[in-house]
């Protein structure tokens, strides 16, 4: 069994969600021990809340969970990749399907690439 | 001009490096301010080297430098991706073409599912 390298982060690694089909990067969380096994047991990519403290089922309120299709594992062991096939779409909290959907300009301002796919104000009801 | 928060992680932002053509992850580094700069002016990928706490010019020792097509950034403006021209094929000091060359299989043991492109004791002359 191989065993992930949470020491170096404090208890957390970094952990990258991508589209299995398309290969787009979604979005980057962070995981520890405890969300690395429930990801593992329960077939959904889970991961720590940082600025909540507390383990993050992703998609559980939003309905967009990431069916983890695959797991890759880099050198170092403290890196990994869900490749994931995402439940709505959508991965970003504000609607979009890849939190990385701005791109930097030659001017250092940043231009909206990325497919909206949900109005954030309906799905959370804010 | 965009800002990003490197105030969360202690002046430091993981920088996720992506194929700009097979849309492969790469590896994942991480980056501060300085390197950010660096990689903006230069027009490669540059990162910073936590365990060597320097400016880690990627590629400088084994030639495989990472010229930066495109740059995504995050909705929280604390990940990054560099779409990278992967000079020399490998981004990984294994000699891998991507950091994330093995796959975890159903038993919890790992798989090589990567191509090595280079023979590191040749390289590193280690």
């Amino acid at each position: 069994m191989i065993e992930l390298d949470f020491k170096k982060g404090d208890g957390l690694i970094p952990a990258i969600a991508q589209d299995y089909q398309t290969g787009d990067v979604l979005m980057l969380a962070y995981i520890n021990e405890e969300s690395w096994n429930e990801t593992l047991k329960s077939g959904y990519a889970t991961y720590w809340s940082r600025s909540r403290s507390k383990l993050w089922k992703k998609g559980e309120e939003s309905g967009n969970r990431q069916v983890v299709k695959e797991i890759l594992i880099d050198c170092d062991e403290d890196t990994v990749v869900f490749k994931v096939d995402q439940i709505g779409g959508a991965a970003c909290h504000e609607g979009y399907r890849s939190c990385f959907f701005r791109r930097l300009k030659e001017d250092g301002e940043v231009e909206i690439v990325g497919e909206r796919v949900f109005d954030p104000s309906v799905v959370y009801k804010k």
